[in-house]
């Protein structure tokens, strides 16, 4: 058997050959180009004894006495594809993280680790990747903290891909809910000329070099990047029965929390003709079930990474949840309660009328035994101008909903949207706001119908159902204050 | 038969009756609460013969001698529910735009216009819409133009609640063609560091009274909002082999164009282990054809609306393209020969070098046969740093490729990206970028591979299967220089 090292041997008509694309001819192989196979497909067994050719990244590089094996991975699943080879190759550029073409035959595997591996006839190094200055190294695990420092690199680690994998297929889910059920999907804008939602500190957009008081600014008017997309579906609330956006949103919170992002997705849905607070929480509690159910079907060996090796312990949560058959309902009277009847030492007051904190969302979420709870009907004087009056005393309440999950707190955050003309003008009046909105009063003078809506904060489902502390962990390129890379 | 107003008659427990709220009882209709049906599942008809309640805003009002008829659309579709009450109901509450609840009995139609229609026992105006001060008029068909001055409003229009029908069918079925082709898909970031990428114009970000020249401004380094996806997605193509990116990307140019916004949707996809330009003109294809081929399947009413009232013929053209098996590809080369030898005169100079302009761009659409065309291999010293170099000359080009189409021109611009490090740090080099674009180069550095992309328009895809002229009437909420409104 020779060893033949075919340089410039790229198999790319129209692209012409890199230098340091170098390949090891195991046998003579001058057939017709193979199937090409992706990693997923290979792995499936449907070709076992045909010649395919595989391409993808090596993962791990063990020569032993007779054989070499590689483990080539594509991004396409979890399990890399196990490449055998006869020993002796031992081209320096045949190293953890280069990018390779494997031809071969694909056999079923003597070792039941794998179904499958492929016998290479051929190996060809595409793209090189020198082990001294490549910051991962084989064998090791590297910890969510130090792959973080390398935003362009990291999507290389096996838990970030992963992660990659299962957002994506959570974020197909959540289209496919709305979808069956009959929601149509909106682009809402990411710039706005909405000044003023009261849902936290807003970024100004310009030209470089404008000055945002100019009369001559871009816009004519100073814009924002949006906080959140539901008064733009309101508009839609007005002609179609159920609307959802999932997009980017943008807060400028001068914070390094591990729950909070400078920019963020958030799912939003409004729904019309609402008899109740209950047409949201059954929406919420289904959007949560389906995706959750989707995503634990689809992508098992992913959630398994996490369940393992980051958060051991958590699928059992996960399964708690998805037990209940319908998530527990308490109001805010009643979890003011709770939190003042306890022995905890809190360090936010909890008399009737303050916000909850995440210590009291994490401990309602425990004292309801670890499963997502709701809590209803807050504080009218808590919620923003387009809640709606509960009009109750002597505690005076609006109808919101917020979801609280193990592990995260705050969820999803909602309510139902005051659409009587004369009590929302009052409110804008007394906030001052009424010139500003009077396009929002609009939807009230024509054709105004019950209706409301919620956020779901997709970052932190995905921490909620994976058990992944920092937030910063489950989007490819965090943005938070002081760190933009890339 | 008697008729009796029902004041604050609201059929909702915990929602507070609004004094607005008046119902017609055509008879006394004390039964429990018939089943409630969209307006499109009504008009499927299984439940001709039943008892049911159907929500929605009045699209017309007319009463003859013996019965008032009502069209009832609640966004579901573009067709209506007719309703049929005895005549004689002529409170003034109810009228063209306002919400209604109808209850009554569905039944088959005896005229062919619709299957089925709902003889109503009980309406109920839920919010109601002054005919006077309301901009749009029951029986005027408003132009594009008029209804664009309400962009609060517009989606309550047959017209464009059509357009937001297709708009949210075209992204699930661009969803959907990628999820069934392997396509991993990427949250690319809104906010970058990157200043440039070449693309255009830029929008800065910053919390307002921030100076963007401050060493201690929100991000530390001056941050701008996308122009594109693609160095986002170029990380991805390390560890994935089929990328692809959806959201609003941004352009601070100062045009009032039929063909630009300051925020549009992009479409943007990646793909490793390329061979030559023809993998990506073979997705660019596929995708246009598939979520085409989608669009007219799901939202044949909405479609016609189109190719009846606002482009006639405009079907033919659409048609065309899909019949074609494969569309022409032509080289920039040849495309300036072509121009060159036209009798047309043009603005701008067709010379060898020369940037495609649109009126170009139309006429080579033209030229080809009225059907989409792509041109590739572009002028190497027209295309940003990272497309790869053809290394041929005399005329040295690089592995461009735009996909140009009907009414439009350029629908989509793609290359095959300088996978090669010492050409990527050459021309990093010359465009004095190399410290700037380090972690670019790193992609190279490891494990590079052959790659490359496209990004394709949303909006101006939809103005090309729909025949819509100005691309403000094909996205939610347009912002262009000077307009920002809601």
């Amino acid at each position: 058997m020779t060893f033949q090292t075919v340089a410039r041997a790229f198999p790319v008509s129209s692209i012409s050959p890199v230098s340091r694309c170098v390949s090891f001819c195991v046998r003579r192989f001058c057939e017709k180009n193979p199937t090409k196979l992706r990693v997923s497909e290979a792995l499936l067994g449907a070709e076992v004894g045909e010649d395919v050719r595989v391409q993808g990244w090596v993962r791990s590089y063990r020569p032993q006495k007779n054989n070499l094996f590689l483990h080539v991975n594509d991004g396409s699943s979890l399990k890399s594809l196990q490449v055998v080879a006869p020993a002796g190759i031992s081209d320096p550029l045949l190293t953890f993280g280069c990018a390779v073409e494997v031809k071969g035959i694909l056999k079923k595997s003597p070792h039941s680790k794998q179904p499958v591996e492929l016998e290479a006839k051929q190996i060809q190094v595409i793209g090189e990747c020198n082990p001294v200055d490549f910051p991962f190294k084989i064998k090791e695990r590297h910890s969510l903290e130090y792959i973080r420092q390398f935003p362009h690199l990291r999507c290389r680690t096996n838990a970030f891909s992963s992660l990659l994998r299962i957002r994506s297929e959570a974020t197909a889910a959540i289209h496919s809910y709305f979808k069956s059920n009959g929601f149509l999907q909106i682009h809402t804008p990411t710039i706005t000329s909405n000044d003023c939602e009261g849902a936290g500190e807003l970024f100004q957009v310009e030209p470089p070099g404008t000055t945002f008081a100019e009369e001559g600014s871009f816009f004519s008017v100073p814009v924002y990047l949006t906080v959140s997309g539901q008064l733009h579906l309101e508009v839609m609330s007005g002609a179609f029965s159920r609307v959802y956006t999932f997009g980017p949103t943008f807060r400028a919170e001068n914070s390094q929390s591990r729950r909070h992002l400078a920019e963020f997705f958030m799912v939003e849905a409004e729904i019309s003709f609402t008899e109740s607070i209950e047409d949201l929480t059954k929406v919420m509690e289904d959007l949560f079930r389906s995706v959750t159910e989707s995503v634990l079907d689809h992508c098992e060996e992913d959630v398994d990474l996490f369940h393992k090796h980051v958060a051991p312990g958590h699928r059992d949560t996960v399964d708690d949840a998805l037990k209940k058959t319908r998530f527990p309902v308490i109001t805010y009277t009643e979890a003011i309660d709770v939190l003042k009847r306890s022995s905890e030492h809190f360090t936010f007051p909890t008399d009737w009328g303050c916000d909850l904190m995440t210590e009291h969302e994490k401990y309602l979420v425990k004292h309801c035994g670890n499963i997502p709870v709701f809590v209803t009907d807050y504080p009218y004087d808590l919620k923003p101008f387009y809640a709606r009056d509960n009009q109750d005393h002597p505690k005076r309440t609006a109808a919101a909903v917020d979801l609280l999950v193990p592990g995260v707190g705050e969820l999803c955050g909602g309510s139902l949207r005051e659409e009587r003309l004369s009590l929302l003008r009052s409110r804008l009046q007394e906030c001052g706001l009424e010139e500003n909105y009077s396009w929002y009063l609009d939807l009230r003078r024509f054709g105004s119908v019950p209706h409301g809506g919620f956020g779901l904060g997709f970052e932190r489902y995905l921490q909620c159902i994976l058990g992944v502390d920092n937030i910063k962990d489950v989007i490819p390129f965090p943005r938070f204050s002081h760190s933009c890379l890339l």
